[in-house]
């Protein structure tokens, strides 16, 4: 055994494991070109958000390789979103959220019919394509992916205002109903159809959610107060921090994203702990976290997608549909907000994400879907979560910050020596 | 494909793969059960991190199984025990730790060399065991693990006291000279001295430490002012994680642990960013990431240690010579403060961790341990790092804490609505 051995067996005795040290590096790496690519995004005048995904293009597989989106990675990215859902449901009062419940339902269901026919009939008139294709087409252009609208959305100041809480609570029914449209398509993809099951998923998710939103916050103030008369140090950050890993890994288990669990957490203590240190040490978190849910969608992301011309062709209108049908659909949904509202929540739906991928994954697997229109779902999926951010921005321009996050930090902030 | 695998699927559909769902659930255990049983320990009057530790033994492999120790969670583990560290880093002023000094390296080389000859002497009178296996017993009983000990500090609101400092610095000193002991007892093992690299870690090591600790403060005063200015929100935490998991991961390179790194990029910062919010957003970091430090120590628990009677005999007298000679040694080290901080200081320098584990390992691997050795080494870790604590607590009975943290948390945290 020659030094160099030993010195990689100190370098493992110093961290239990020469992993640690490797796994550090990297999320130093994934921490500062994330930053320094938002920081360079914002003073080109874009969002922070595009800059730390596409951070993750550079430092991952597909430029430099000096990152890979490892299960550690992945964990910590499912993490940083689930604390970017918290913290806004945090900010989000249940009985704001109910008031604009009638608006949002109706948001949620155009926003899943308009592109699922859109994706459908595309696929319908496009040559070589069977019908089961097409509906999975249509199925994997349904469910928003909220997370990358919430970041915009708080990163502007503007999570209090009607328009964003008609894309929050739209975006838990969405969720729902995608757990649904994707039950079905698999279904009639193998010919089984438990409409008995189907029914339990259905009930236990709408059970979840409605008690949750409605009863949780009632139980969550009567227990506030014993659970700060506790011993351990931060209970109130530690009673927070279960609640909102809890609700994410039952919402999981139910079926519905682990995100929704966390949001409906948020919301349901945020009436309890108004005023308290929660908010900002949630905040702490999410800043830690979420900059490696963004970099990781970077990260996975795959140039391989683009096969063909045809594909390119292909993946370009239905990134375009996939925008525009939210737009329209979710955008009459909000229609008596006025037209820019409503044009701003269609934009705030447009962004997919996972639950599209995994529906064209379920198709490949079980052969009623081919790897070209698998490619255009990815594909469609990053083009909308890369194209949403400025999208939003824009469509939100003149809107005034009603909670302005660079105000309140100021305000916290003190004074540097 | 039945309704049970496409419920699986859909499970998989809302977590971007159903893994998701688990670790969200293991994630949740970890924070549940090892926060119930540290309120449990608080009313027994025990320290909560014995509880944390505890909890892990309970729903690891050797009880309940409900929790693997997974990389996942041993990455959890490392970052919580890296934000431990920097925590404590950022309460602890550059020059505070330069006027101790000189006592922190006389405690650090005792508190090296009487456990040393002890474990080395034990062995050389015992039956049945060659005198590499006795260097490398007395190796393993080295180096301090400070995590423990820092938790229970910072617990016990004492980190702001010359014995605090003490330790701190003590255990910074005596990581680079565990690095160095390894390196020679591994030569001696194999019979490969190389002195020229062995020299090369060292200065590096030691060069890291001085510039981090001395340079750096001054360099981050300078640069503190531009950071705030940049566009990204959060900029100062942004930038103190920066330092925090690069300092780390450089650490980590070098040979010596990530903590040392992790602690002396929160030293470096704190004089800087003193008043300001990244003190609180640190510790909010910490909670949620520290009790993955400890339950996963109870995780590793392996009851098979306690192969034979002989074996959890000398496991016995091993731990015992442990605290003690730390006690002696760092003791006299310390004997200018008096003779009760003395005590506080070699109580807090007994806990043992990976290093020693590591040290015992390497043995293995090279035939100069026995598995008997080896399992007594396992044994002694976790016996120290479980006795500590509440050794720690009796030793420190009647210090008032300087740095209140109950009381910092009241002020800070506004009242419950």
């Amino acid at each position: 055994m020659g030094l160099p051995t030993i010195l990689n067996q100190l370098t493992a005795a110093a961290n239990g494991g020469s992993e640690h040290g490797k796994i550090l590096l990297s999320l130093f790496i994934v921490l500062a070109a994330g930053k320094l690519m938002a920081e360079l995004s914002e003073r080109l005048r874009q969002p922070a958000v595009v800059g730390e995904i596409l951070a993750g293009v550079i430092i991952g597989p597909s430029v430099l390789s000096w990152v890979q989106p490892t299960e550690v990675i992945s964990t910590l990215a499912e993490i940083g979103v689930i604390f970017l859902l918290f913290t806004v449901g945090l900010e989000t009062r249940p009985s704001e959220l109910f008031r604009v419940g009638g608006t949002a339902t109706l948001v949620a269901i155009l926003g899943v019919i308009v592109p699922f026919l859109a994706g459908w009939g595309l696929l319908s008139i496009w040559p070589r394509h069977s019908w089961i294709e097409a509906v999975f087409l249509g199925a994997a252009m349904v469910a928003t992916s909220v997370g990358i609208t919430a970041r915009v959305l708080a990163s502007l100041g503007i999570l209090n205002t009607d328009t964003a809480r008609v894309i929050l609570a739209a975006a838990v029914i969405d969720d729902v109903i995608g757990l649904l449209v994707l039950a079905v398509v698999s279904s009639l993809a193998t010919g089984h159809v438990n409409y008995g099951h189907l029914a339990v998923v259905a009930v236990l998710a709408i059970v979840f959610t409605i008690l949750t939103s409605t009863l949780g916050s009632r139980v969550i103030r009567r227990v506030a107060r014993p659970v700060e008369e506790l011993r351990i140090n931060h209970s109130l950050l530690i009673f927070g921090l279960l609640l909102c890993f809890g609700f994410a890994a039952i919402a999981s288990l139910i079926g519905i994203a682990g995100i929704v669990g966390a949001f409906l957490a948020g919301v349901a203590l945020s009436e309890a702990t108004e005023g308290t240190t929660l908010h900002h040490q949630s905040e702490a978190l999410m800043e830690f976290a979420a900059p490696f849910f963004l970099v990781n969608i970077g990260l996975r992301f795959n140039p391989a997608v683009f096969g063909s011309a045809e594909t390119i062709w292909l993946a370009s209108i239905v990134t375009v549909l996939a925008i525009l049908t939210k737009v329209i659909g979710c955008g009459i949904g909000a229609s008596r907000l006025g037209l820019r509202s409503a044009i701003r929540v269609g934009v705030g739906m447009s962004p997919r994400g996972e639950v599209g991928i995994v529906v064209a994954q379920i198709g490949l697997s079980l052969a009623a879907v081919s790897d070209a229109v698998y490619g255009v779902v990815l594909a469609m999926a990053l083009a909308t979560t890369i194209l949403a951010p400025p999208l939003i921005r824009l469509a939100n321009q003149g809107e005034a910050p009603t909670l302005a996050e660079p105000a309140y930090e100021d305000e916290l902030r003190g004074d540097i020596g």
